[in-house]
């Protein structure tokens, strides 16, 4: 068939992280949290459940919107839920890019974004992050067909953080809007909330998959002046949202103790990851994420995650065209780690 | 703000139908099953819980497409699965249509098509349904930049069918594929899946959303050949479908005795309403659908709908530009329907 736009047709697609579906890996290859979530997640959607499932969902998510807005000080809405936060970059890449428009991102980075541009018909500027994983004045140039620049913040696979004043200050000299990917802020010192009121150019994805362990139920959302959200809500599609994942994302956000244990148990692992891998030679990025970049200067990654995956450990293997490549280690629990280190000291 | 797209910023964006979240209306206005869906599917949900949601989901729900592929005698590589079938319709949309190109679709039908051309920057050529709710010559005119026509059928707000053979004519007139919307096909004495194997233009949309009972879950699916198949994977989310509705999507497709029931079930009530309401003097179209379109020759469709609403039953008004108004009635339980009944006495 020769019907397919030929945009499409030329395009690989975007290949996500092995998601083997037998259990016998320690997967420590898509950044998913290691924990299990809140249980009171799990009563809401047994409740949703019971309640049936006949009816559309609330295509608006009111009940996730209201809890989240006062979680961050922002009226409901500001806030535009999706089908994960893949669903929410979509819904941006659709609103903002024509054929033939520019969008703009960081390299090393989330490689969604170049797909999302694939699919718009869209070009890519790629600007390469500077030996300090800062952004130069490339980043914020000028361009007539520029239309979006998108920023993970914090950065995959690097896990680090531009401070929210640098942010404000890209958005501010960017001639476009810029959406800050956030879907590890939780575990950031910083996040660019606030930012969103100061700027209507500034949109903030965020996810609930990592931070909050729901990946398997797809929930995120993006903060935005409400003359943007108005919007990014006639593309998105109407019963985006599934009742159980409304459910169960509403009462995730409400459960803030459950979020920072979860958390410092992972911060604490983080520390202890990132120690070990340098004291076995590894060149490690200060992380701010729930993951850890590193490369082994005597050894191949793509031949340490081949070897691990054979041993039973899954690691991401990232090559990044021009810019090299390295591994990226989600922080699992502390006995994954355990196993992963001790694979490592058997390796070098 | 000044940076969305154009066709964006001048759309009006798709209105679905009300969903009230208070439980006080009797709902038959927007084709939900009224019965509860499967307990199996209850029961693989709650598997699914307990195993955790941690995890990303299998983001080609393998399980659901063995299945389904079972059932209607197809490889599971001919199958991708959506987030409800509006995703599937997106996805077919991204997929052949440039901004400039040409959709075509029947009048009156549904609306989203109209919409979904919106967004993608597409025209739309509209033909009207002729008297016996048959087209014309005119929906498979030739034009260089028709690139897709969606024909639903059932088509809402009719419930008419077109015959598979007619459908196949039509596939074979067009110059272009044919996504063959069968949203209501398990209320009906036909459907169009054999269709595939014989032409690769056609493509077969599915959903759990009614004959399932499962619209608060969120899920469909498309039938077309493999080379197809590819090029819409390229565009559809890598994680659209959830865990949850994967796991209660297979068990809902594995359990075709309740199917059978339900259909069963809701094909008597339709019969009697159908009849009720011509005693009653309406004009109501045939309907192999699960619910029934009619009109009150001596009556304001629009006005018999807000005052079924205002005695606590939802109906859909819908009102077609240059084509007429009426009433789209979702077949409910014998009770509710009992209810409509004899509020529509008192009324005319």
């Amino acid at each position: 068939m020769s019907y397919f736009r030929s945009n499409i047709e030329s395009m690989t697609g975007y290949v996500p992280g092995e998601q083997p579906q037998a259990e016998k890996f320690i997967k420590l290859n898509t950044n998913e949290n290691p924990y299990r979530c809140s249980p009171k997640v799990l009563a809401a959607i047994g409740q949703a459940v019971q309640a049936g499932l006949q009816r559309y969902p609330d295509p608006s998510a009111s009940a996730f919107r209201t809890a989240a807005g006062d979680l961050l000080g922002v009226d409901p809405d500001w806030l535009l839920c999706g089908n994960g936060s893949d669903d929410i970059l979509t819904i941006v890449t659709r609103t903002f890019v024509n054929a033939g428009d520019h969008v703009r991102f960081a390299n090393p980075s989330y490689v969604l974004y170049r797909t999302l541009a694939q699919i718009q018909g869209g070009e890519c500027h790629v600007v390469n992050y500077q030996d300090d994983w800062s952004l130069g004045e490339e980043f914020t140039k000028s361009c007539d067909r520029l239309r979006i620049a998108y920023l993970a913040n914090p950065n995959s696979p690097s896990g680090t953080t531009l401070a929210p004043d640098t942010v404000a200050q890209i958005a501010d000299a960017l001639p476009c809007p810029l959406l800050v990917d956030e879907a590890y802020a939780d575990f950031a010192e910083t996040d660019c909330v606030e930012l969103v009121a100061r700027n209507e150019k500034i949109l903030v994805a965020r996810t609930l998959s990592k931070s909050y362990a729901l990946a398997g139920l797809r929930f995120g959302f993006v903060i935005a002046q409400p003359q943007v959200i108005s919007q990014l809500a006639k593309v998105k599609d109407s019963y985006n949202c599934d009742a159980l994942s409304i459910a169960g994302a509403t009462a995730a956000i409400c459960d803030q103790v459950w979020l920072g244990q979860t958390r410092d148990a992972i911060l604490t692992t983080r520390a202890r990851l990132s120690a070990e891998l340098r004291a076995l030679g590894f060149e490690c990025v200060d992380s701010q994420a729930n993951f850890i970049w590193c490369r082994h200067p005597q050894n191949e990654s793509e031949q340490l995650y081949q070897w691990l995956k054979t041993e039973g450990v899954l690691v991401r293997y990232m090559n990044f065209a021009g810019w090299g490549d390295g591994l990226r280690i989600s922080v699992g629990t502390d006995e994954q780690i355990d196993a992963l280190l001790a694979l490592l000291k058997r390796a070098l």
